[in-house]
């Protein structure tokens, strides 16, 4: 790291103008200088999207004093515009969020704001994303701040792997009443959907998604029990999927 | 598996219209019942993304008569509308695909076609994403065919788990070419971009992503070594991203 004077990326997935990504840029100000680049609108649920058939436009503004650009792309779209375009020296942290909402369990694949920090930490920048328990636009960020301050703060003065990417969680709760930081793996839970079908003024049907969360984990070393029990939860990430509990059971379709 | 008449969703990210989804529902309808849903138009490099602040729409169509919607949403709106809304009983099988181009290693995030499989998976069904090592539109998939319908008749002959995912990519080859199946991990590598920047008639400047794949991964049990020496890689996919290697290094977080 470039402990004198760092350089600090940080994104988001509901947009330059949400209050968690201000939230977010004020603690990032204190370790070193700050550039924003998120996206234009509000992009939830774009996972590791990227735009392949389209045009990307940027959009030079400022966030109290922080230099920022507004992007015309998704969460990991602004992650490698900035790191491969815009900025004249590789960051030394990306930072990513507050999200407004959960990013625990399996949303963490769903998600805009982790996916850019995966996509930080392929760019071997050490990224965090950070998530608030709590959707509304009115959040209060203050315990948050605290412990995206500290996290940030150890892994600036740690050696961390240029590859390491964590998945952080905030409980929605006032900062005293949070009981510490736990590491964690991610809990095994899914979404069980709802579509919400509708008759559009031209007779024409259409559908809102929406869905309940189910917990299908009940060890208490995984992000929700973490969160269930008051803690900030911990989970480093990284990008290979495979199985690799079955690879030997799989070895028969290889006779095919 | 309801083997005397299995139900068989066919998805991809490439959109209703491209010619590797009708191949893929072609095998399909050789084994079962067969509905096609897809995007209305190229998802591609969608990953995990799904549609939370809008509606979906769905148009019913027929594919060689083969019933078959298109869906305004993205690959894994797709899967979640069909098995969710759209189908009368859960699928016995979903196949993604056939992608024109490569999901191997990294690739797999950014793919609309294996996040459409991982999703059937996290739905309590057994799912394929197949892919073709070619982009062209004229492609030919004469080989694909041969092996997904191989890998579909093991798979539906099986008792396999109903969170099986398979990442099947398939080398640019005619099929007596192919050295046969290996089973494998996803091959560590990244992409290289580069952003081609414009300007447009008004003076705006913008961005195409470009970019160019690095392997860094020198074992001989990845998909990428597998497809360079000829053979047809799968790769069993869950979506547990938790970095276990480095859990008990980050302990120290816990005392901050």
């Amino acid at each position: 790291m470039n402990s004198t004077n760092p350089l600090i990326l940080v994104v988001n997935d509901d947009g330059i103008n949400a209050p968690g990504i201000q939230a977010l840029a004020t603690v990032a100000q204190e370790f070193g200088e700050v550039v924003v680049v998120a996206p234009d609108k509000p992009q939830s649920g774009m996972g590791h999207a990227i735009t392949l058939d389209s045009t990307l436009h940027l959009k030079e503004i400022s966030i109290d004093g922080v230099k920022a650009f507004s992007c015309s792309g998704t969460p990991v779209d602004c992650v490698k515009i900035a790191v491969n375009k815009l900025l004249e020296r590789k960051p030394d942290l990306i930072v990513s969020g507050i999200n407004h909402g959960s990013n625990s369990s399996i949303n963490v694949i769903y998600s805009g704001t982790m996916s850019a920090a995966l996509e930080g930490s392929l760019e071997g920048i050490p990224s965090i994303g950070f998530s608030l328990l709590n959707h509304s636009i009115e959040a209060d960020f203050t315990a948050s701040k605290h412990y995206a301050r500290k996290i940030i703060k150890q892994l600036l003065e740690s050696n961390s792997t240029k590859n390491l990417c964590l998945n952080v969680n905030i409980p929605n709760l006032k900062t005293d009443l949070i009981a510490g930081i736990k590491i964690c793996r991610q809990a095994k839970g899914n979404w069980e959907e709802n579509y919400d079908e509708r008759t559009d003024p031209m007779g024409r049907k259409y559908y809102w998604l929406t869905g309940k969360f189910v917990l299908e984990d009940e060890g208490t070393d995984t992000d929700e029990w973490a969160l269930a029990n008051n803690y900030v939860s911990v989970v480093p990430v990284q990008p290979d999927v495979t199985d690799y509990t079955i690879l030997k059971d799989l070895k028969s379709l290889e006779n095919e």
